[in-house]
């Protein structure tokens, strides 16, 4: 994604703490708190201008969503989408995804999307891909087993990697698609980047995994 | 595959004891005294017109192979190729893959190929696809824990199936390919219908799936 630097974004998301939380450790375990109901707690990392995750908040009123990315200048972008509509249901946050475990406690999550993640090519960098086996590590301890993880991407090495990674590490996979808008799957919210990718004829991967128990 | 009637076929399969394996459940538990060796056993269901399971004993002559084929009219024609090719690490068998049991004790066999099997796209004739979970079992019965299946297929609905049915059955993914004619994979052998398929610029997928220790 193009990142222009935005100097002013950090104290505009300081700003609107009705939609971009502060002080997310404060919240670990009682998020029921923030949402002000005990509905089940959707997140997204890496969820860049926050079309995808304004998208679900909207299209499933009964389900709260946190939407998680590290760099201002971007989530700034989906501030603003979040201004806009007014969603009681969607938060986000400017956190760095590698320590989850800070923010939310064991069963605090009950989903994770991960959409176009950055695939990080070269096998040096494997540790870095938001599917490798630490990242996993994270997700379980939140979700805790049952708890599924919702990947799209339309890169191919990545998916492969990720299938095999998942099963690794025991996870159920539970649906698997591998040209998701030429498929049967309903409610399909597009990202930014699907929406232009996609455009071009080219394919979406999808695929649901889920922690059994141990 | 375009089926001819060859009256003459199963007469032909019987005047080649040293091809193709007569009464083989008279084998089960004791294939090494069919091939001389106890080298592993590799066998593929389906084998067509042998192209693929000749070009494997070929390619590796310190692995033993099987052919299974139900269909006398299409298997010698594989027959044909063998008695040209005259190897001694490759048999034909001309039973139903539903019986696998009945020729093959427990880790008599090491691995087991599935190439573009038959995809059975309808729901209700799930339970005829090779990688339904009923025929999973008969491969773990033959080859225990540790055995693989490889897969190959141009079938999307039939990989994705596969894919959530090896995970459901708990087995490993060790290696998912969604573009195997554009990936890194060497000494692919081709089945007759692969090289027409490929040629006209389709995908072949392939996996590799591993039953875990229980």
């Amino acid at each position: 994604m193009r990142l222009r630097n935005k100097p002013w974004a950090k104290d505009k998301l300081m700003e609107y703490p009705q939609y971009v939380i502060q002080e997310p450790e404060s919240h670990r375990g009682k998020w029921d708190e923030i949402f002000g109901n005990d509905r089940p707690l959707h997140i997204e990392i890496g969820t860049g201008k926050g079309r995808f995750i304004l998208g679900m908040a909207e299209a499933n009123p009964e389900t709260n969503y946190i939407g998680i990315e590290l760099q201002p200048s971007v989530i700034v972008s989906a501030l603003d989408l979040l201004i806009e509509a007014e969603l009681p249901n969607c938060k986000l946050m400017n956190v760095d995804a590698a320590e989850l475990g800070k923010y939310f406690a064991n069963k605090d999550v009950s989903r994770v999307y991960l959409n176009f993640s950055d695939p990080w090519p070269k096998t040096r960098h494997e540790k870095r891909r938001l599917t490798y086996k630490s990242f996993l590590a994270q997700y379980e301890e939140i979700l805790g087993s049952g708890g599924e993880v919702h990947f799209k991407t339309d890169n191919q090495g990545l998916f492969e990697y990720s299938l095999t990674s998942f099963s690794a590490y025991g996870m159920l996979l539970k649906d698997v698609s591998l040209d998701l808008h030429n498929s049967t799957m309903e409610g399909n919210i597009m990202t930014e980047y699907e929406e232009k990718f996609s455009a071009k004829g080219n394919r979406i991967y999808r695929c649901e995994a889920q922690f059994r128990g141990k």
